[in-house]
């Protein structure tokens, strides 16, 4: 594998084994034959979209300066060559010239096999099952704080199981801000930066409840889900109250492999989320599942205290119950949850919108408990780890 | 016009000239005819769903304790009534009791006709063009400030237009975050929860550089856009840097009418934006217009600066290239956009996911140049507009 300089419109390293052998033009296309026989016809506009010279861009901030509506409609290559370093060197009709490493180019190749290899290299989530209570992956809070390859490991490992636990983090208010500092800012909401979760021996508000809480996410009212939960137990005295885990996506393949029309009805039917008090009203609709442009599964929403009532057409309701009762029913079957205690200390960090949680039952009565949470958006868990992974030399 | 007491599961109200004439029991359904000759069959796990008894519902939270799937798979109604309050009063097959109010059942009713009205009934955007110059809806701090009813108007405009104008704006940093107060919490993000738009008489930044900048979306980087950003003006002595807005739902309409190949296009693809910076790495594909479930505009998403490479097939390249070019053109198209100087004391409140904002290149030579901007989502704009409404009797 050689590796090749960035370009000055990317951070990544384009590495490449191959070379372009030609290129040829041919109508709106520039055409170009790899070191391994493949061919790849690059669109006019795709190109000159692409020119990362110091005219279209900006060094600096590495952003386009140039827009592709002024290019005009009949631009064409005049000239098109693959010059001695290897790279692909192109003439255009109004002038402008333009080049293009072999690596980038190879990394954007439109052409189908090219696409198709992107496509089966991006990462799988790791999906689980009652299993992975005996695998859960763990992390220590020195560490954590002290090393950002682990820090990394951690980021990589909330992004493929979206489920992780975290030991040894300082008994003290607030002390899970030190571990999300190291990733970014959080995500506020109308319950706080940082929210409690706590239990009085006799508890006077509905808000402190302490019957069981179903599998749900939080704040499915809202078009955003908070990306990751973090939930640190302080303290943890009373009889039951055990957290349960649910991997939504684990739900959301066995609906796919077994139940199909269920499974298209859950991922296209909007149910509706709001919710009820004195100083907030706040609503939101959209499937259960929801699939990302590929097919594959997104997200996960559900929380079955906040429902509010189906607004579907009457014809299409019996479909629609039979899913919604068999989604409910699977995310309380056996084959899929993980059941654990928290104990002061503990730091659970799991994807909000995959992932369901849970809380039994429990009895004020034996003791206090509280626990502190906060949420971080995907989008800062994303760039933080790819950020991390530049740094390390890991990939991103 | 009769008024109804509220429900348990809602806050709001629902009025209804409309009574129960009489019901009957058919198959999985519920049929009711009212007083207006309309029918409406209501499935029987949708019933069940919506019971509010204390069982079924916790009233002090107004949360669901009842789930559907626990409701037997052959669950009917055993008698069906209207009693003599007017109310629907059902008895299941399995001992439970059931009572809904008519306002209710109508707001909710599944059948094609009660559907369709609801559909009607929902408030479009207004949509606006250059003319919108003379007419831009205007606020005055103070009135925002202390009077409940001009909060919610101009929550309304922000709703309805996207895009409004305060005046008389303390001259003082962060002054801004009054006024969002009133609101709710804001949207951080990793350029802070207060950002500062400078100029320098000498600028030692591109962040600060005085070039003009094309119509744009802020952070189309992130999953979630900004919702509503509000830009307020401290010092803006230099010669140009005059602020330029367009509503990208009054291109996304044009698209549509006049160019319809071209808006399937621009609605479908997904465009990758990205950000190039050595502390983060966001990323994010979407159409530069979304539509909601039901086919109406639901966002815009642009920044030339910040666009990715295309990753498509080959053979759309030239269809979405045509539609790209056709965006950009009509984000400059004097027919869309108002242009406006920011005096001192102004602040825009403008919705970022709907109308692109552009500033024209000034003489950072010439003098000073100070804003300072915030992001409020669109959740919390709407969840604060319908208390409003509740809480002043207006609709929500």
């Amino acid at each position: 594998m050689t590796t090749e300089l960035e370009t000055v419109n990317d951070w990544r390293v384009f590495a490449t084994d191959h070379a372009l052998n030609s290129v040829a033009l041919a109508g709106d296309t520039i055409v170009v034959t790899w070191s391994d026989g493949r061919e790849t016809a690059f669109h006019r506009f795709f190109l000159r979209d692409n020119c990362t010279c110091s005219q279209c861009y900006l060094p600096l901030t590495r952003e386009q300066l140039f827009e592709i509506t002024d290019a005009p409609e009949d631009l064409a290559a005049a000239s098109a060559a693959i010059d001695a370093g290897g790279d692909l060197v192109i003439g255009w009709s109004d002038g402008h010239a333009s080049r293009y490493a072999p690596g980038w180019l190879r990394s954007h190749a439109p052409d189908a096999a090219s696409r198709a290899e992107r496509h089966a290299a991006r990462p799988r989530p790791f999906i689980w099952g009652s299993e992975y209570a005996d695998r859960l992956q763990s992390f220590d809070y020195a560490d954590i704080m002290a090393d950002d390859h682990t820090l990394w490991t951690w980021l990589g490992a909330l992004r493929s199981s979206g489920m992780t636990l975290v030991r040894n983090v300082p008994l003290a208010e607030e002390a899970l801000l030190a571990p999300i500092a190291r990733i970014s800012h959080l995500r506020e909401t109308n319950f706080g930066r940082v929210f409690d979760v706590k239990s009085k021996p006799r508890a006077d508000s509905a808000a402190y409840t302490s019957v069981n809480l179903p599998p749900h996410s939080d704040l499915p009212t809202r078009e955003l889900q908070p990306g990751v939960q973090f939930l640190h137990c302080l303290i943890n005295d009373t009889v039951g109250g055990e957290s349960v885990f649910v991997d939504g996506f684990a739900i959301g393949e066995a609906m796919r492999a077994e139940h199909p029309e269920d499974f298209a009805t859950i991922t296209t039917t909007p149910m509706a989320f709001w919710n009820r008090d004195d100083r907030t009203d706040y609503r939101w609709s959209a499937p259960l599942i929801a699939l990302n442009a590929e097919g594959d599964l997104d997200e996960v929403r559900f929380a079955n205290f906040l429902r509010g009532p189906i607004d579907a057409p009457a014809e299409r309701m019996p479909a629609i119950y039979r899913a919604l009762r068999l989604f409910q029913a699977m995310s309380r079957d056996p084959r899929f949850f993980i059941e654990r205690r928290l104990a002061p200390g503990d730091m659970w960090a799991f994807d909000n919108r995959r992932v369901l949680h849970a809380r039994r039952e429990f009895d004020p009565q034996t003791g206090d408990r509280h626990l502190q949470g906060a949420y971080v958006d995907r989008d800062e868990i994303n760039s933080r780890w790819r950020v991390l992974g530049r740094e390390l030399g890991e990939p991103c």
